[in-house]
């Protein structure tokens, strides 16, 4: 029998620095700005919400960013998270292509969002900070924040997208098993939550009104800093460490990847495996495709218009230029619900303006049966956001089968789906519908964008 | 901050061989029986339910059992498991114990049930084997036989106790995704189900009945064999590769432990962790106190009768000598579904009986309670069952703290609790009772006990 290989590194591997690819970009993205004087934002602009040691990740340009050694002795719970050549899926496809996974789900939470969660709460904690408040869609980023803060005692605070908080009631429960308190989101605490509450009491929620209410509650609270589980250059920078392992295991492995995939809804996994394979080839190393792939439901990369806009619903955020949908976009309800979002990270919309990576689109269906398919080869059941990177691997290999070509693959499976285990009930029971978005409410949603003339 | 400390070994350490403690007992364990003739069993009368290499690793005196090759290949995919030294939880607890777990919840089902899944699998593959039938109760080892399945391209279908498959469709929907079939428990799939379901046609099941089933369907069917997850000898003997690899990262630890502890239902995850052990010790290497922790609902070592006893409730299996309840008894519905099971493992029994071992029982709450205290500590979310070993050992630190002593505590964390989130939503809610078993129906039950005269 072919049996999958495991590539594992020693602990004192662990990267000793994140890997910035501000300071490799041909050219710098443009400037996050002021919602009022549509100036770019300044440190003050920020500190209400996060502690001067992240803002000023926010902005460097320094390649390297030294990982606290507090920080490292908590990745060591986990990490280095092992790389696999999934030699039995390549059997089953009947493929000539090599196929290997990056695997995150391996952490506490059982996915990638503890690299950023644990960094995140010791920066806060340093800064003296006793309390974070946060919002989650499907619960991954959550339950990373929960784990994080109950290790730094920190007190947290998640507004959990109602529709996900009635759905994934489990996710809810690891959260409070954790110690953090999970409000469902449109809430009665907020402003922001009232004012939806009056229009629809039984509003579903979305992650923009969840960002809404986390943003308030940290603004208007003087012990009280905001965390955001993806999209920002910091959390993206703190999930280098899975490209930079990944480099290191694919040496141990004798090859490099011709074509490197990761699932985007905030952007951050992806660039977490991506980054430091792009910044490599910045620098005049092997050359790659970077496939970023979204939810067909929700395609801001491939649908949506490379714009400013906010990041939240009710326009508490700076102004971001990316890939957006527009933030009153909500949309259809699908498994996935960490892609659930309308825009995408600056520095992964950047790259895509650059023509540094390429990005495509599935339904959910196509994408729970590479996962299934994925889980019967390697033993491993992904989460149903990881299923999108598994998707697009198949189909990779698939194509090289075709083409009678042998190429090298490397995806992140960003995480398990313990948690999800109703989707997969759903898709056996052929329950799961391929929902598009009304084209109406994007094209609405698109025309209202903020008028920006600057930058 | 006190950071918790894992030890991992590399691959090249998984055990080549599983240890098999039969070799070094003061006095062989009393024969097994068959029900008819009371004589001790052979190999011909296993042979319609196990493939001659597994019947054989039933028996055998050798010390050392080769783990076959194919074998630790697929261990590789997670083993070993880290040993992680417990600071955190040393630090919360203020005990001068030093506290060490093995953590098996890594394997892809989550659990240490691979271990042996894994072996079986791959025994009855060797033998020509293509379908299995087995019981499960919380579905741990249904799950872990139905990814054991899949490798090895064995069919198979699992009965599951029906108020588990109701009560806990995410384990089932596991087992679908690795591709197996699962039933409730009674069904009309069998003699022994329908014989069941005519008397109450909405019987909640248990794993007596499950058991009875399956073994039912290998038994009349000439392409199928039956396979257990705990209880018989050779699954003891797989599960050794926990304490094997605690034993030398102790080592690396520079620690021997006064103390080793495991939750026991039918007693593999307790034998894995402490047979290595104990075997060391009879040798005469350092001498620890063993402690089996159980279920105060479903108390088969502390409460239950040493006799020969069917392991079924339709009484199609032979006659073993162990702890139990009488096969009737049916144990009041708690959280840990794995240690709802009337006997012991004989092995298990055998050494209690000898003195080697102590056994202690705990009710659901009080595990809970340390549970979550663990999981605030080192992160990690356990399996209810193993909230049991979690419960005893922060006793054991506590009582060190008590009497001013430093102890060193190992424990087999023997799987993660991500599917049994609902039993944490019940503990916080305020829902969870310790419902104790019906005192008239034990009495009844180890009444009815088989009358065996010889032996």
């Amino acid at each position: 029998m072919t049996e999958s290989i495991k590539y594992l590194l020693d602990e004192s591997r662990i990267p000793k620095s994140w890997y910035n690819i501000m300071a490799d970009l041909p050219a710098p993205p443009p400037p996050v700005l002021h919602p009022g004087t549509l100036k770019p934002v300044g440190p003050d602009d920020l500190a209400p919400l996060f502690p001067m040691s992240l803002i000023a990740q926010e902005v460097t340009t320094e390649r390297e960013v030294e990982i606290p050694e507090p920080v490292r002795d908590i990745y060591r719970q986990w990490r280095p998270s092992p790389l696999y050549r999934a030699r039995r899926l390549e059997q089953v496809l009947q493929t000539p292509a090599k196929i290997y996974y990056k695997y995150e789900g391996v952490s506490p939470s059982g996915s990638h969002k503890p690299n950023t969660a644990v960094a995140q709460a010791f920066y806060n904690r340093e800064a003296g900070i006793r309390r974070i408040s946060t919002e989650t869609g499907a619960g991954q980023w959550g339950s990373s924040l929960a784990f994080a803060g109950a290790l730094f005692g920190i007190e947290v605070q998640v507004f959990m997208v109602r529709v996900s908080y009635d759905q994934k009631p489990y996710r809810r429960a690891l959260m409070e098993t954790y110690g953090a308190r999970c409000t469902p989101s449109p809430s009665d605490e907020t402003q922001s939550g009232r004012a939806i509450l009056a229009k629809r009491p039984d509003h579903p929620g979305s992650l923009g009104i969840a960002i809404s209410e986390a943003v308030e509650v940290a603004a208007s609270r003087d012990d009280t800093k905001y965390a955001l589980g993806s999209v920002l250059n910091h959390v993206l920078l703190h999930q280098t460490v899975i490209g930079l392992e990944a480099m290191a295991q694919m040496e141990m492995a004798g090859d490099a990847p011709d074509i490197v995939i990761g699932c985007t809804g905030g952007g951050s996994n992806f660039a977490g495996i991506a980054f430091p394979y792009i910044g490599a080839a910045l620098r005049g190393g092997k050359k790659a495709r970077f496939i970023a792939v979204e939810p067909a439901a929700c395609p801001s990369l491939t649908r949506g218009k490379y714009a400013y806009d906010f990041g939240d619903t009710a326009h508490l955020t700076p102004l971001a230029k990316m890939h957006t949908l527009g933030s009153t976009f909500t949309p259809p309800g699908f498994h996935a619900g960490g892609l659930r979002y309308h825009g995408m990270a600056p520095l992964v919309s950047h790259l895509k303006e650059l023509g540094l990576i390429d990005a495509v689109a599935y339904h959910q269906k196509p994408c729970f049966e590479a996962g299934v398919t994925f889980a019967r080869a390697e033993g491993i059941v992904p989460a149903p956001e990881s299923n999108h990177a598994v998707r697009a691997a198949v189909d990779e290999a698939l194509r090289c089968k075709e083409e009678g070509k042998s190429r090298v693959i490397l995806f992140n499976l960003s995480g398990h789906g313990h948690f999800d285990m109703q989707a997969y009930t759903d898709y056996f029971a052929g329950k799961l519908v391929d929902q598009s978005y009304d084209e109406a409410e994007l094209a609405m949603a698109l025309a209202g964008l903020p008028s920006v003339k600057a930058a």
